[in-house]
């Protein structure tokens, strides 16, 4: 299959590789890295394994990239108002767009600008940084549930699971996209925002008792939030207990948000606070901590 | 009268000083402007005038203080645990205690040891700063707003605002001390702990439009909470508007607690945030942002 990896960060990187790694015809976008992989390919490094892509399709622009079967987009979701620039001249007569960035609405942005059919969305749980230009660590993790943004299952998003799988990423189709997506809500609303803001890890807000209290209670306002918006079958209440426990299980874990704050960029919040805030409050099931949250991430971001 | 000021800060200071100057006998518990103000008595500096009172009455421990007729605390209410051995001393037969320090608890503190009849509590309005050693800056408002633990109005309290207003402090005798407490936790629940935790003054929160509503829907918490607590009249729910207003007149202004988490010092927290916190809660009216915001203020405290 013909793959373009559109905003080839940590994420996009590491997909892409193990893709191409798989046999696929893969292209990268790419602008940090474009010298480096060039010269020297890409370097993936794992717990799971390092390996090395000797000769890597690097592109500066994506009119040149096409035409591709598939788009691969994992833009941070604060660029997305190139999203449509940069995804256009790719998508050809059958070409499918699937997004794996944070948040909400990055399929609706997309489906506006190409059609509903040709959108699919993915949540990755992915623990990956950026090392040296041409080097992507993969930490841990790395499994995607993807799913058609219409709903419903769908031979294509079987297919692609599939395709990932033999591609060594542990990956399954939904049928109820929303839904996934609400159930990452419910770990990246508290744990991005709070370590955020508070500069601290999230073994450090498990490991307090009051700010685990409110981790915990955020988590409901997100299922509730989330339940509240004709979700296939709800998320169940334990689900924040589940989430509590995995994220034990992570250590000292800096989610990007935290980092990306650190080193002062900018920060997702459309996709992760202030579109979910609203699809809650428009369906009576307002998250009141999330919006104090919310508000005094906004206050520190630059104007 | 003769009075004992325990807790002899920015406010104790500042009270004490208008009460001696006014003909009072006043005696202060001092520890780090002792010898200053041995030397060279107390400087008050103020938008309504100067004034230094040549001689002061200090001490280093309240044994040697009584028998006194009022004792005036304003001690910071993170050393409550000092409170009772530091009164004790001067509880003599007719001895009253008016406790002018923040949030909730310090009656019922007071009471425990002393008896209820003994306590009386007010809420002071009062921008000052202590300077050098010897010196405090009154800086903008002052008035005080006191009543019976016991509640009901009462002659004593009745005198005392009197003798307050001939010292030219602005005072009223309120016969439920109970609402007044409630009302001035409206402004400092947010305020106090929105600028510790953020390091940003009083109108910058206000400009901010996002922060703005957070003050707000806090202050709304404040009040419903309040009005659980059987108060004698409800808090209406529009003197959040009015506090919002009188703090944009306050310009570029640093709460205490905001100065105090600066310099490193503990915070009024359980005073401020875990007993209103609980006694909501007790009531059916959890306060959900401020539990968040109480939460992220522990995080940061040191153990």
């Amino acid at each position: 299959m013909r793959i373009a990896v559109i905003g080839a960060g940590a994420l996009g990187l590491y997909y892409g590789a193990l893709l191409q790694k798989a046999g696929h015809d893969v292209r990268f976008l790419l602008r940090r890295d474009f010298d480096a992989v060039a010269q020297r390919g890409l370097t993936v490094t794992s717990p799971r394994g390092d390996f090395h892509l000797e000769r890597v399709q690097g592109f500066r622009e994506p009119a040149a990239m096409g035409p591709v079967d598939l788009v691969l987009v994992g833009l941070k979701a604060f660029a997305n108002h190139r999203l449509v620039e940069l995804v256009a001249p790719l998508m050809q007569r059958e070409t499918a767009v699937l997004t794996l960035q944070n948040g909400l609405g990055n399929e609706e942005l997309l489906a506006r600008a190409f059609g509903a059919e040709r959108v699919m969305g993915g949540i990755a749980f992915l623990c990956s940084n950026r090392g040296a230009p041409g080097v992507v660590h993969h930490l841990d993790q790395g499994r995607v549930r993807l799913g058609e943004f219409r709903a419903g299952s769908s031979r294509r998003a079987e297919d692609l699971a599939a395709l990932f799988r033999r591609a060594d990423i542990p990956c399954e189709a939904v049928a109820d996209l929303r839904k996934a997506r609400w159930e990452k809500l419910v770990w990246n609303i508290p744990f991005n925002g709070l370590c955020a803001l508070t500069g601290q890890t999230t073994d450090r807000l498990l490991a307090h008792p009051a700010t685990r209290l409110q981790v915990h209670a955020m988590m409901q306002e997100v299922i509730a939030a989330g339940n509240a918006q004709n979700l296939t079958s709800p998320i169940d209440g334990s689900f924040a207990e589940k989430m509590i426990a995995i994220t034990e299980g992570m250590g000292s874990y800096r989610p990007s948000m935290m980092i990306d704050r650190r080193e002062k960029r900018p920060l997702e919040l459309e996709a992760i606070y202030a579109i979910p805030l609203r699809q809650g409050a428009e369906r009576q099931a307002p998250m009141d901590r999330v919006g104090l949250l919310y508000a005094l991430l906004q206050l520190q971001e630059p104007a």
